[in-house]
C-alpha cells in the first residue's frame, strides 16, 4: 500500500469508525460467541501472496464484529470505563506515523518534553502539591505508564530500591537478600489485584489490610498502625502501602489523612492509587477526597479510564524522580547521548508519544469540558442510584461517590447470581459482579461518553423486569 | 468534537500524515533543540475552555515537529528499526475506535482469539515447532507482549515460579525466601540492558556470561556449561537462561543448538530473546538462524521493530501456557465469566486489540511481501558493508548478517567518537555507538520502510568526507 492508496483507504477508515461509533447502540453489546469461534472463520495460515484490502475490510464485520464486547456502548455498563474521544483518536494517529519510540531524551526529545509538560498542566488540573511538578527545577514530576499496574509496581520497585538502600547505609555488611525476606508492602483488602501481583513479581511479603462494611471499605489508621507494629515486633521491615482512592469492587476511599502520617513517621513508601477515581479529582467538589495526597510518595491513576484519553495513558507522579531514576537506570552506550546528565527527563520504559494525546483532548475539550463530563457521569450514577432505592426489592450496597452503582436484590447471592446472568445472556446490558462482605453485588458502572439519561432509564426498566422473572421462579 | 467533525479532522489527518511520510526525507532527521525547548512554546496549564483545532493542528509544526527524532526518514541509521506501516496505522485506528480493554476472554472475545490464532500464523511462518502452536488442542502458544523487556520479565517469572514449585516438591519445608535469595539466571554479556533490569525487578541474582571477539560475540556451550557447575558448587540453584538471537551492540548470536541440551539436562528454563532478528526467520535462507528452538522454553521477537507492525507488537510464545498463567493467575470476581474454564486463552496485561495490525500486515504484504521487504534490507546492509570494506581507512568490527553493520576508522576511541559527534551534528543521518571489545563502534542500522540504496551511498559519502575533516583535525 503506497501513499496515495493510505490516502484513500485512511479516509474510508475514518468513516468506518466514524459509522460503528455513531451506530454502536444497535449492536449486541456483549457478543453471543463459544470460545473458539474465531478460529474456524479464517485461514490457518497468512497468505503467500497479499489478500485485497476490500476482503480484509470485509472480514470486519463478518469476524471480528460479531466477538467484539462493545465498551463504547451506552448500554455498556462493566468493570469501569475505558476512554474514547475523538481527538485523542486523531492524536493517536499521528502518534503512529511519527511512530518514535521514547526511550530517552535523544530517541525524540518532543516525546520526552511534551509529556513532562502534559504531567505538570494535568498535575496542576488536579491541584497536586507542588512537589510533584516537574516546572523547570522541581524534583518531582509525572511520567506516563501504560496501566496501574505497572505505576503500583514500578513504585514497589522504587520503594524496595529506597528501603534497601537506607538499610544498608546503617548497617553495610547486611547481605541484601537478608533483607529483601524481612520486606513487607501492604495493601487493602479492596486493592485491585494487580496489587497482590506486584509483590509476586517483586518477590515481597505483601499483606491486606482487612476492611469491612461498616467502614465502607476502607482502610483505616489504626488498623494500619497495629500490623505495622506487629510486623516490626515479629523482625519484619514494613516498607510500601499502596493506598486505593476508589476501589475496583465498590469505589471505596482509604483514609489517605490518618494512613499518610503513619506511613511517614516509619518511613514507609505511600503509593496511592486511584485508577478509576483519579480523574474526578479535576473537579473542585471531587477534590477533597485527593487530601492526604501531600503525604504519599507516588500517585497514579488512570487518564485512559474515565478523562477522555484512550488507552494507553496510566498518568504517575512522584516527588523524587531520582527515586525512579535509581531504581532502574541502565546506561548502555548505544542509550547515551549529549545531554543525558541533564537529569530533567525520565522515561521508565519504551513507549510511543502518548503525550500528544493528552494534549489534544486536554485543548479540544478545556478543563471545564472535561470537568462537565465528569459531573455527567456522576449525575447519571445518582439518577441510577434513586431509581435503585425507590424499589423495594433492592438495596445499594455501598456509598455511591462518583460514576459507580453496587447494589443488589434484597435476598440471597442465588437470586442475584442468576439474576445478574439473565441480564448478560440478555445481551442488551452488560453489568459485572463483585463480592462485598461475602455478599454478591451488581456493579453498574458508567461507562461510554455518549451515555445518557434515557439509556440508564432502559437499563432500569430491563433490571426490573428481569429480576421479577427471577423472583417467580426462585424460592426466596 | 462530534462525529461530524471527526469525519473532516479525520481526513485532514490522514492527508497530513500522508504529506509527513512521503516528505520526511526533506526534514531534518535529528533534531537542533536544547533540553528544555519546549516547555516555553507553550502555555503552563491547560486551557479552561477549548482551544480552536485549527490552532492545535498548527502547533504540531511549531512545537512538535522541531523536536521529533524521524524514525521514518531514510537517512535514520540509529538503535534497530521500529515498524511503521499503513496497514498496521489503518489497524490501530480501527483498534483505537473498538477501544476494548482485552484483560480476558469475556472482555472481548474476538481480541483474545484473533490473538492467539495470528501468534499461530506468524509462528507458522517461522517454522517454529509445533510445541508453539496453540491451534485448537495445544499446550503452547503465542501472546503479544508490549516489549521485548516484558517478554523476558515475563518468561524471567514463569522460570522462577517454576524453579520454586520444583523445589518445594522435592523438599516441601524449606522457606520460599530461601530458595529465592539461591536462585541464579544467566544471559550474555552482550545482552539488552532490560534483561539485567528484569532480574533486578524479579529480585534474583543474575549473572553475565562473558563472550569475545574472536567467537563473535556469542555465549558458547562450554562457558555456560562451566558456570554453571561453579555455581551449582557454591550451593546455588541455577534456573534461567535468557539467549539472545541478534544482540543491540552488533546482532550476535548465542550458540543455542549447544546451549539449549545444557538448560534442559539441568532444567534450566530457557528463554530466547531475538527482538531483532526475529524478523528475519520468515526467510528461509536466515530460518537456521534458529535452530535450536526446540530446547526453549519460551521464545520472543519484536514484530513491532523489523516486520511492519507498529508498535508496540513484541510476539512471545512459551511451549507450556500453563507456566505462564500459573505464575500470573489472580482470579477476582468482576473478572469472572462464563468460559473462564477453557483455558484456552491466556492474556498477561490490559492491552488494546493489537492483533488486528498482525492481521492487516499479513494479509495486506502477504509472507512473500514480508520476506522481500526483509531481505531489501539485508542488501542494502550488505551494500553498505561493501562500501566500508572498499576503504582501507575503515573496518568492519562484526560479522554482517542482517540489517546491522558495525564499522569503525582504524585508529584510536577517540577519533571514532569524534567521527560520531560530527556526524550526529551535521544532522543528516543519525547513527548510534557501541562498544564491542572495548573499542568504540558505529552502528550503521537499516531502519526505514523506504530506505533505498541511494540513501545508503548518500550517507557514506557523507560519513567518509567527515572521516577526512576529522582525520585531518586529529593526530593519529
Amino acid at each position: 500500500m503506497d501513499t496515495t492508496e493510505f490516502r484513500r483507504r485512511g479516509k474510508e477508515m475514518v468513516d468506518l469508525i466514524a459509522d460503528y461509533l455513531e451506530n454502536i447502540e444497535q449492536r449486541t453489546v456483549y457478543p453471543d460467541v463459544e470460545p473458539g469461534y474465531l478460529r474456524s472463520l479464517i485461514p490457518e495460515e497468512a497468505p503467500e501472496d497479499p489478500d485485497t484490502y476490500e476482503d480484509v475490510v470485509k472480514d470486519i464485520e463478518r469476524v471480528i464484529m460479531p466477538g467484539v464486547t462493545h465498551w463504547h456502548s451506552p448500554y455498556f455498563y462493566a468493570y469501569f470505563p475505558t476512554a474514547n474521544s475523538f481527538p485523542a483518536m486523531l492524536a493517536d494517529m499521528l502518534s503512529g506515523a511519527i511512530g518514535c519510540i521514547g526511550f530517552s531524551w535523544a530517541a525524540s526529545p518532543a516525546c520526552t518534553e511534551l509529556e513532562t509538560v502534559m504531567m505538570d498542566w494535568l498535575g496542576k488540573m488536579l491541584k497536586l502539591p507542588e512537589d510533584f511538578i516537574a516546572g523547570t527545577h522541581g524534583q518531582g514530576g509525572g511520567v506516563i505508564q501504560g496501566t496501574a499496574s505497572e505505576a503500583t509496581l514500578v513504585a514497589l520497585l522504587a520503594a524496595r530500591c529506597r528501603a534497601v538502600r537506607m538499610i544498608l547505609a546503617s548497617d553495610p555488611q547486611r547481605p541484601e537478600t537478608g533483607i529483601t525476606s524481612k520486606l513487607v508492602a501492604y495493601s487493602s483488602d479492596q486493592a485491585h489485584c494487580s496489587v497482590e501481583r506486584a509483590g509476586m513479581i517483586a518477590g515481597v511479603r505483601m499483606k491486606k489490610i482487612p476492611t469491612d462494611q461498616s467502614d465502607k471499605y476502607a482502610v483505616q489508621g489504626e488498623t494500619l498502625r497495629r500490623m505495622i507494629q506487629e510486623d516490626k515486633a515479629a523482625g519484619l521491615i514494613p516498607f510500601y502501602f499502596c493506598a486505593t482512592l476508589g476501589t475496583t469492587p465498590s469505589c471505596a476511599f482509604d483514609h489517605i489523612t490518618e494512613l499518610g502520617p503513619i506511613c511517614n513517621a516509619e518511613k514507609i513508601w505511600m503509593h496511592i492509587d486511584a485508577a478509576y477515581a483519579g480523574s474526578s479529582f479535576i473537579c473542585p467538589e471531587f477534590r477533597p477526597l485527593l487530601n492526604g495526597i501531600e503525604f504519599a510518595d507516588s500517585f497514579n491513576f488512570n487518564a485512559h479510564k474515565w478523562l477522555l484519553v484512550n488507552f494507553d495513558c496510566s498518568t504517575m507522579w512522584v516527588k523524587k524522580r531520582s527515586d525512579l531514576i535509581g531504581a532502574f537506570k541502565m546506561d548502555p552506550l548505544y542509550l547515551k547521548h549529549d545531554h543525558q546528565e541533564s537529569g530533567r527527563y525520565f522515561c521508565t520504559d519504551n513507549s510511543l508519544f502518548r503525550s500528544l494525546k493528552m494534549w489534544f483532548v486536554f485543548r479540544m475539550y478545556g478543563l471545564k469540558g472535561l470537568q462537565d463530563y465528569i459531573r455527567k457521569h456522576v449525575e447519571l450514577a445518582k439518577e441510577f442510584e434513586s431509581l435503585v432505592r425507590a424499589d423495594q426489592r433492592f438495596e445499594i450496597s455501598a456509598d455511591v461517590v462518583l460514576g459507580l452503582v453496587c447494589f443488589r436484590l434484597k435476598g440471597s447471592n442465588e437470586v442475584n447470581e442468576t439474576l445478574l446472568k439473565r441480564i448478560n445472556n440478555g445481551r442488551k446490558i452488560h453489568l459485572v459482579p463483585c463480592l462485598l462482605s461475602g455478599q454478591f453485588v451488581l456493579r453498574f458502572a458508567l461507562c461510554a461518553r455518549t451515555t445518557e439519561s434515557r439509556h440508564i432509564r432502559e437499563a432500569w426498566r430491563l433490571i426490573t423486569q428481569l429480576a421479577e422473572e427471577v423472583m417467580q421462579e426462585l424460592p426466596h
